[in-house]
């Protein structure tokens, strides 16, 4: 912890704010600069308590309190130095294949689900995505299939081997859903339900972490820590827009996240372009930048009819629209160097 | 739904829209304007499907697709026009009596609560809050004492009849806190948490629903609908300060919110000023200006010794500062004619 | 400037950090945590220069590099402990007496400008605004009477008494709105357009100089500081909303900025609720609540007929609301010790 | 213009509204809705008086008003569909080519400025940046070499052929600066500095306009109106970063602004990676995602020592840098069929 003092500080204040350092298991040191003093507070920020409250127990004599260390362990890249891949099915993220895992917003019924699912499959793509609990800011609106959506999604699988990533919603669904689904999804709204990210994380299942839409990249990670923290090392970040003044897009797609995860953290960084801009128009320009920033994966909405769809309908594109996508995003791939 | 066609449009064009439009279940109006034509399309946009699917479906000729009915009801003025009031206990939030909820941030030990129930009640507060489940940003933090801290919630009340407000984290705690909580606090980053939402609305206790961090108003007021349409109608909103690109204070409570709650929505509006500067030196003003704006309610936090707190010391007044805050308020209130 | 070392630093790396931090001019302090180097450097950080590139120099050793010092001097409470007052013709901004400065959005001609000075006088107004030079977001709208509006207001002033406020749009009109107006304002747009709050300085008028859409307090006093390091210590703040992800209200009003001010330097501080809320709805509401909190004035938009406006109708209130809330106010400023 | 009605209101007070609306110049248009009214004003919004102040003239009648043209002309795709370009010497901005715009932020010495020149057209740039008038955020600090700087930025031109692209900050300057530029930068905080942007125009020099750090984009594409509305047609505009809640960047590169100005606007779009991250380890990415998403050129600040840089050392790349990432960015330009 770094302490900075106010200027015109006495000895006797400086002497009250050296004691209650002390008295909360740091060592001071001291520096004095040419307007102000500074103390160094050594020792085990994870371990000991918090010294930001000097500035509030001594108004008149402190004016900052820094934490030095980095709040986040496990899934930095100090602590894992290599990329981390995550094994879904026979595949991994995060290493030199780039993946693509596209679908409906909501699984509908089970045609619209398999005609996008095959669509999807010849396209290129190597998971299928498909809410069946839907997290909806109105209670009037649809809330998904439920169970019954799961059942398709496995359904779907079997037919087409896709591994399959659904939204987990609920504690008490953790259980049911990980039987169904190969990757939990842990949607932006409920980013720091931590009681939901324990209860996801001790299925053991790969977890895939949405940014919530305010979320500070330390949260993020910290959040992630709460994963790692119970057990579970299969842990994706996907970046899908944060809320920012604009309103042209529904959010702001922070792409620089692609660069920034990676030097942080060895987890994979996955790309949702259909969340980040809310516009169908707008996602292949960001899924060639995702690409090319070095993305692991990238997280499409594909629906048969996007217009008739139930739930974000005009942030879905379709089926031919998916086709072209990834016709286009090929040449980006190979120039990267992944395939 | 209101849906503007792009300039130069042919007959054709238009009609295939108008095509749509009607398939969809509205009835179409057209108005032809000077540079372009706009549909005004008839029909309960709450039970029909949404239109806003028109411009991905015909990107070459829709520029734009707005609603014009509001999306929440049971929470709005239109649906009750008079104030409503929330009672806890024996006393009534939203009524003529300004109300002041007090306490620590975390419940820490028997004797920190009742030192801090017994002097804010002193003081003037009605209610205690504490929390017993904290979320904690870092899995390596204090996460609360649990059941151990709503028992010592409910002794302090039974010793100086507070109501007690406490947060609710977990769907599976909801029963639980309920029995022992007269308020059960929904907190910031839950507050799209729908599951949780729904399961503490079942319990019938009062609920107040900090805004997200990044919530706009319509979102709180659709979260809140999430309570009311679930049976629950002791509703009140709480404003706790939104995440803003200033760093000076940890959010901007935005008290913009007590003139709007008022005259959206017919429920109670609570601030919180302690989390909405996370500094104490500045929670004085920010109750004096809730209280003239026209606030129901304060929520603050307190603590016998704010340098020692286990939880976001730095937001914390002592029970002196508290007195003072109080004694500071009192002209305000009478001022504009409440007690 | 505090430097922060990656963990597991040699001592040959830390010793390549330390000669750059004494090439630069400061004398290196060392302190070796648990798991982390920190380098205080001692040294006038407003003098030498940043050592801010010390991260880059050393991106595999270097973590972090944060400044001690206040950027700001001359606006600063340290630098002037007791409250500044700026006089206006015979009133002293900042002084035991609350102001309030009311007008139209645009000079619009001489009817609507004498019909409002004289009823903003009589409900108690001290100045009055009006904008002869309008910065408009689109070429095609209407800019301002120019000349002829800075003359209208000279005779208004002439008629009423009351001082005159309108804002500077261009460093070569400083010398010329400088003779009529006894305040110059400098819009939110302009408030980081440095070359014209040097010119508006060097005419010695007060200035009043409104906070930025994104501008961060610490970037708001440094723009304050242009102002009296050009010699001109007649500086007023405006807090005229901040631009964040709401919808509902046009800018987010940030009353924190008051007790924020208030602390960290000695000039007055005024808040203008129409730009802020930019529905005049919400504006007595938000004057309150500036009262309450401590501003030292208020500057409200007030128009005879303001769905007639030339611009900005909607966030302007009319002739008789103005009196209202003039009549609504008095009790909280008494309330509050002010006259 | 629509307006939208409250539900329940009276025919006598829908005439009220509709008597207004023609008044005001529009010709009504009456829907009526399941639970609301709905008026279509057919008008020329751009020559009529806007219908907001409606909302406030009814408050009890009126819900809302919303206008349906876009307010930019000039600079919008329906004005001219194909692509436009930039002539910059004997280059075309906009066109097949992509471009790289580097150099310096701050002129500082000829020896710098020179180095700098020779090896970015080394490595492939064709226009040379640097900054002679610098904004600073303090006013202590560098300031800029000004007219000097100018000078040995025409010198390095003579040298290497590059253009000279260089920031414009006072009217003043206008002249004098477009002497020695090819391209007359408009900062970010100049963005809306329309007395600024007006005088650039007249210069007839091509004009890059950096986005505000909070502009919307319809903000934006309206500022760039007032260069072509007042004849001069070489607009290009610059994506550099918005401001955000998120602190590990120093602003967030809105790089969805690519495909959002390609479909909005014909003028070219610069990306600014330096500025948006503010970190030079993280350009090189932000670089790539640029060019894969049809950015027309990229604007980076490169220095021969970044540490000792004047002026924001720590966003620019140094000479090698520079080097290794215009080799990195040549696979993407050509994967994407440019050259």
């Amino acid at each position: 912890m770094i302490i900075v003092l106010k200027p015109g500080i006495t000895k006797k204040q400086e002497r009250s704010v050296i004691q209650e350092i002390r008295k909360l298991g740091y060592r001071p040191h001291i520096m004095r600069g040419v307007s102000r003093t500074v103390i160094g507070a050594i020792g085990d920020e994870l371990t000991h308590q918090s010294l930001e409250t000097l500035a509030m127990l001594f108004p008149q004599i402190v004016e900052s309190v820094t934490p030095v260390q980095k709040r986040y362990k496990l899934v930095s890249r100090e602590a894992h130095p290599e990329n981390s891949t995550v094994q879904v099915r026979e595949n991994f993220v995060g290493g030199k294949k780039f993946h693509v895992m596209a679908g409906p917003c909501s699984v509908e019924s089970e045609k619209q689900l398999m005609k996008t699912a095959e669509a999807v499959k010849a396209a290129g793509a190597t998971m299928l995505r498909g809410g069946a609990f839907k997290p909806r800011t109105s209670p009037y609106e649809f809330q998904g299939l439920g169970e019954k959506g799961l059942k398709l999604l496995a359904k779907a699988r079997k037919e087409t081997g896709l591994g399959i990533i659904t939204e987990l919603l609920s504690e008490n669904h953790a259980k049911m859903v990980a039987e169904y689904a190969d990757i939990l999804q842990i949607g932006a709204r409920n980013s720091q339900n931590f009681q939901l990210l324990i209860a996801a994380a001790k299925t053991g299942k790969p977890i895939l972490l949405k940014r919530g839409l305010s979320m500070k990249v330390e949260e993020w990670l910290l959040a992630g820590e709460y994963v790692l923290a119970h057990g579970n090392c299969s842990l994706m970040f996907c970046e899908r827009g944060i809320r920012t003044f604009e309103t042209y897009t529904r959010n702001t797609l922070d792409l620089s996240t692609i660069p920034i995860i990676k030097k942080e953290s060895h987890c994979p960084i996955v790309i949702d372009p259909s969340q980040g801009a809310g516009r169908a128009d707008l996602v292949i320009a960001m899924c060639k930048g995702a690409v090319a920033m070095g993305a692991d994966a990238l997280l499409i909405e594909v629906h048969p009819n996007p217009s008739e769809a139930w739930s974000d309908g005009s942030q879905q594109v379709s089926l031919e629209v998916f086709a072209q996508l990834m016709a286009e995003l090929r040449p980006l791939i190979q120039a990267i160097g992944r395939n």
